[in-house]
């Protein structure tokens, strides 16, 4: 159910639709685990029939295009293949995508959408043609897109994409005044949260809902990706016991101050916690150091006053919010965001391409703030 | 958008259930006017056309029945004759309609659904069947029982029916940290209100929402009902400026505790304003004191502090929230529903027969508390 549905020429026939559709299933086996690198899928068609089939498992191995290629052997000659991204035409860890899809024969390249970084744009695509290659671009481009949001954030903007995820009653509230939240959705829509954290490269909480909820924030299902899990926290007063600490199930890393508690740190280090000390720690510092680890997004599950702080530096893009149909109420029932210095009602910030999907009884909300800045 | 949908036997054939919503079609033309009595269309069918129609115009007029029968003339001989609601079977400020149709010479009888007096129930049907008369019973039956919700629950619980309605942004705020709230919702979502507040008979807000929005609680447009606008108020401290003063556009009603400021209300009732002064101004003695004056439905667009008064006194059983897919922020901004004592995310009110319908750019979440008790 979305508010803002544009509609958009398509392009390419059905069948090529459904073959896209096909390289993005393919793409999202890999899903959480290919960054920096993005989620790209391919299949190989000959005469109507998919001869073979490729997605990008991670960074450092070969590209989706190359593991279709590889499965369709040699009737790849005259065959047409069809990739979600532009493919590469530099020498960077792999050989450029583009020579070996000329030199495997093919005869049409169907492209998802082309490279989002804009110096590179659109090279692979004119190396492509320049040898007599048929190309088409923009099948199921929106899709393919949205699949690697983060990917393209990452790239154009040099942070990864920030979501911001939380759950509240209908009246409004992440917690009752207690502080006690569990749960405020039901299990569809917490099932759903940890298909979300799967895509994720890192979800990051404060210390607060540490303390209050001493969260897993995993994907909680075996073979899944887990997510790094990020706690910011200046003086390292945590508890000593929190599942976090527990790095069998997924890694933790603490952020924190220069200095702070260094005999909490070791205790931290010895239960295989990666402590990372920052100058100062602020949402901004917090992510420009999960950039430079190579993420491409972050999801920010924590409480009002860090998400708040998220937002007013520019470290959050995308909501996510889940609306459970209960009521809590609570004057001082904490809420999902905290100061942002906005007095009037017309300075809220509006959010763009908005959806709202009913999960089991809870509803999620979708949207994009807007680029303007706070 | 529902989330719970259950899936009912339809009763009748599809030229039944047209004939039923044409009957609810015309028994909305009343909407907002016939308290304490239902809202009641009926059409006559003969050889397949629709020879009269009519609707119940207000308490004191002729019931629907009459109006279609009159309309239809000799031609109601050995017709069918439907009706949203049971006809009546009791001499009341008109006779009873039972007798009427009998007299009248239909041949059938197609009734929505029985009256929900229970001591009444089924009364009028059982005269019509001794008459000879085939009657049909629940077509279109939930959209009978919808709209006449209000009338049904002041005749099953002596009160009229409460709605709680508000608009928050999607973080959970009804007006920024200063108070100021125009607007959250868009002009689609307001219009919605309106129309609400054309079907009902009164709308309550407490002195605070009458101090920081000086609102004018009216349906907004020429010809439409308007409510009887309430406000609560134990002390009077209320401005002298108010469009609620304004009896021209709308009646307004003030309640207030025996004694208070006896100079206000002499300035209330130059103005036109009603003003009652009851022995304890609560939720509970003002539905009590609007059960009286007749009203089957209740408004209350008020502030968080009363709407959580109003539901832990029983005195709301709907909730309806317009969401708008922005942010405001704020760790002190007022949220819909204040104090309700409830200490676990485990205790919340949970909502039933909940659902999601997007307006424009916000969504209306429509749901009712269940019947447990706080």
């Amino acid at each position: 159910m979305s508010a803002d549905n544009p509609t958009q020429a398509m392009v390419g026939s059905d069948f090529d639709s459904r073959m896209m559709q096909r390289c993005l299933e393919l793409a999202r086996r890999a899903l959480g685990r290919t960054s920096p690198n993005p989620l790209v899928g391919s299949v190989v068609v000959k005469d109507g029939e998919i001869v073979g089939e490729g997605f990008h498992p991670r960074a450092g191995e070969p590209h989706a295009e190359v593991f279709a290629l590889r499965a369709a052997g040699e009737r790849a000659k005259g065959a047409t293949i069809y990739v979600s991204l532009e493919p590469c035409n530099h020498y960077g860890r792999t050989p450029p995508c583009s020579e070996g899809l000329i030199a495997a024969g093919v005869s049409k390249v169907v492209v998802g959408m082309v490279d989002p970084n804009p110096l590179v744009a659109g090279g692979g695509i004119a190396r492509l043609r320049d040898a007599g290659i048929e190309v088409v671009v923009g099948v199921e481009e929106a899709a393919c897109q949205k699949l690697n949001e983060g990917f393209i954030h990452r790239i154009v903007h040099k942070r990864p994409l920030g979501i911001l995820k939380y759950a509240m009653t209908l009246d409004g509230k992440i917690a009752a005044s207690s502080g006690h939240s569990a749960w405020v959705t039901n299990q569809d829509a917490r099932s759903e949260v940890h298909q979300l954290r799967a895509a994720c490269d890192a979800v990051i909480v404060g210390g607060n809902t540490l303390r209050l909820d001493n969260p897993h924030l995993t994907s909680h299902k075996e073979g899944m990706h887990n997510p790094l899990r990020v706690v910011m926290s200046r003086q390292l007063n945590l508890p000593q016991n929190a599942y976090l600490w527990d790095t069998k199930e997924a890694p933790t890393l603490v952020l924190t101050e220069v200095g702070s508690a260094p005999d909490f740190q070791k205790f931290l280090g010895a239960k295989g916690v990666e402590v990372v000390e920052l100058p100062s720690l602020t949402p901004n510092q917090a992510i420009a150091h999960l950039y430079d680890r190579g993420f491409c997004s972050v999801l920010w599950e924590c409480g009002g006053t860090l998400a708040a702080s998220a937002i007013a530096q520019g470290a959050v893009q995308k909501i996510l919010a889940f609306i459970a149909p209960k009521i809590i109420g609570g004057n001082h029932a904490p809420t999902p965001v905290g100061d942002l210095g906005l007095n009037t009602m017309t300075e809220a910030l509006s959010l763009e391409r908005v959806s709202w999907r009913v999960i089991g009884s809870d509803c999620l909300v979708e949207g994009y703030l807007s680029q303007k800045t706070l």
